[in-house]
């Protein structure tokens, strides 16, 4: 395992992620990525230790990938069923955090639908003085850090499989598609790939683009371009990083219909003949075949990195719980 | 463990079950009930190694089964619950199986209403050309090939204990009681028992038993029989299968009422006089007591062995884990 | 571990426990309380046994308590979800359990909504000549004895933390206040407290402190006093246990308001000046801020034992898991 400084003890933001940091995920990860490769496919690193995965949020994909994570890093994990929890008995969520403290656990995985949360339970945490860290598995709107942490580890492993690191993004052009206004994945992608030193190109559809996220792009090292057309995005792109469409959009007027949208901003074999040749779809799933994506370009696997990622997710999720949980008494 | 030479990926359907392959899961399941009478039930076979539970459709009995086979074998566990699931979100089931091969899966364990679904999935995992075995665990009314093995366990250590195999069965008598037409118990255990060379006795309400059944019997050792009065079908019977009566039937307007169900259908100590004298009865659980069964008859350990068809499931499932996911790399 | 004579299989009510019985749970907590501040939070006293968690009732906090408790004595865990069970296919609970105990569980953990449900499964268990031990997670408005032996072990310890054990609370002030009538917590606290010749006093309004509790105290070594006013009970109290108000209380008329109920029975600072000076808070949880006790006196370590009984929790179960598993073959 590499051997680094990481001093970070809870992952609520990418914000203010330093690139030393995002190597050492990428590094230990791509660690991890061999163990998984092996027939034995666990470590005893956290053995004894307690990963509570607390999602407020129902999620089977990302609560599962975290939980496979623990489990082959030898942790015990406990689980939270919204539906069944005492939440529904008035609780605050505090409360809640503090009772699985309590009990003993060590890192607490969290995934709530109001920003901030994840946050509100790390400083609490530290008030009150306790070891636990804080994983944010996507809180409202605001951010989802692992997911942008895998689709960094996906990209820099497809430009370099043995070595996977920051710098490999520097100049490239990455677009980011679809519903950026309400996309928690979006937000954390834009902290990562400004300060790789990517040309990050937004496009959506004006309600779904506002320009205030012109904003992001202050004092990073990249570049960062919204377009209200998807053309001008897909020019030339090296990644195209596709985000999932929420169809109550709809029903909110703030789209015409799938079909449209398709039409006008969704990924087609023709329509990426205008990247790069060697250009690779991401999306963060689950998706909408025939919405943001055609359904035979999804599967094909000459551009499509949608299964790496997933792959990528245990292996990054691994390496979070490793380096903040793996040096604890 | 036995010598074998077992070449199947995957479990989906007896259908073409040859003689040796049901020999081999009979040995196997007795070396793990071997293994399940020990102070520390558990073996190293599947280390490292995951098993994704995914019920679409919801069985706590199955389930919890097949999760304890795979912790007993010291696999890590997925599972999915149909409810939190992403499904809700609009993504295919094939999608879904693929975001589990993504993440690592050796073997999916797969119920569904839809029949058809477990092959889809194993097929796709074969085109995929991924190593992930696939188990149905029951598809809408087609088959529940693990519920008909563990009754041809049951059935065949009722008649040696130390040395379950097919042949013991040959030329015995075997009524299957009940909704033959909804069951996909009923369907697999066709399989199995005409394979054996059984005869095999279906009796049923004529809705329930429509006379297409017939053809299941042909180019098998066994012979098949069809009624729609129970006395015929238990005339020296050796053994009796009952099979769950879902009460949806009724407003179905299949069946009259359960109480006049029970008088014409349901096994009585009354009525188990026209067996042999050492007959056994089974039952797929859960049971509706004084429905498809007297309740003092199902609590009679002299001719109950729904208790020993629960104990012979986590052992068969074992087996059947062992035999498809044993020796993978 | 302490060296006992521990006979007990099935742990269901506290009426019946003797002093030497206590003192054993005392011990064997204190001493997985150590092993709960090792690195490695975990021994293998029950590798290969299975311990079913059976809650047809919801409770996240108690089954999880179980689980870990479960987990790091290393048993395997097999878990019932209400919603997606059998049961709501027809079949009897005692059915389900008997599916269990055929399944190779050792340890039942059973909550239901009913009282009395945790005694009949441990009565057909033995009817059974089964081994298999049944564990009472809360059980209607009878009792739930973990949670007054994790009171207690809270309790004796914070009295002497080396040392827990039950002659520590011998003629300490003891309140219990709240919905006394509805509470199993309640009852199962009443025995043990009053076996440890502790002088008890009950304090709640008059719809849900009936006279028929002054009942509770007979042929018990303490003293037991019944008030329908806060005060008394609270004047020189050493410890005070508050209880859990449900809300739907309120709509069965037996509270006019929660804020009235606060203003005559919740616990303040204010009020909690008639208690000694070191006087301690406890509560079941999950507390209802501002309702049964104050949200600063919750927060605050000088007063609050709250977390202390969510730790003591898991310490305690493994204890009872430990004492009525342990020593299975």
């Amino acid at each position: 395992m590499a051997t680094t400084t990481w001093t970070r003890r809870h992952v609520i933001s990418l914000a203010d992620f330093v690139p030393s940091e995002y190597d050492t995920v990428l590094q230990t990860a791509a660690s991890f990525r061999e163990v998984l490769s092996r027939r034995v496919k666990k470590v005893p690193t956290l053995q004894g230790q307690v990963v509570a995965n607390l999602f407020f949020e129902p999620s089977t994909r990302t609560r599962n990938s975290f939980e496979l994570a623990a489990k082959r890093l030898s942790a015990d994990t406990l689980s939270f069923a919204q539906a069944t929890s005492s939440l529904t008995k008035g609780e605050t969520i505090l409360d809640t955090a503090i009772t699985y403290l309590a009990m003993g656990t060590n890192i607490m995985v969290i995934r709530h639908k109001e920003a901030g949360v994840p946050q509100a339970i790390a400083n609490e945490m530290d008030r009150l003085q306790s070891q636990v860290s804080v994983l944010n598995a996507g809180d409202g709107q605001h951010e989802h850090p692992s997911q942008a942490l895998l689709d960094l580890f996906t990209i820099s492993s497809a430009l370099d499989p043995d070595r996977p690191r920051l710098e490999l993004l520097k100049d490239k052009k990455i677009a980011i598609v679809g519903d950026i206004l309400h996309s928690r994945v979006a937000r954390s992608n834009i902290w990562s790939l400004m300060g790789s030193g990517a040309e990050v190109h937004l496009a959506g559809p004006p309600t779904l683009l506002p320009l205030l996220f012109a904003d992001y792009g202050k004092h990073r090292p990249g570049k960062l371009f919204l377009h209200w057309d998807l053309e001008p995005a897909l020019q030339d792109a090296d990644f195209v990083m596709t985000l999932r469409l929420q169809k109550e959009r709809m029903s909110q007027h703030l789209l015409p219909s799938l079909r449209e949208y398709h039409q006008l901003f969704g990924i087609t074999r023709d329509r990426i003949q205008l990247c790069k040749p060697d250009v690779k779809v991401l999306h963060p799933g689950p998706v909408n075949r025939g919405v943001e994506i055609s359904s035979d370009l999804m599967d094909d696997p000459q551009f499509s990195l949608i299964s790496q990622q997933v792959t990528s997710g245990v292996a990054v999720r691994m390496a979070l719980l490793y380096l903040i949980g793996g040096g604890k008494a």
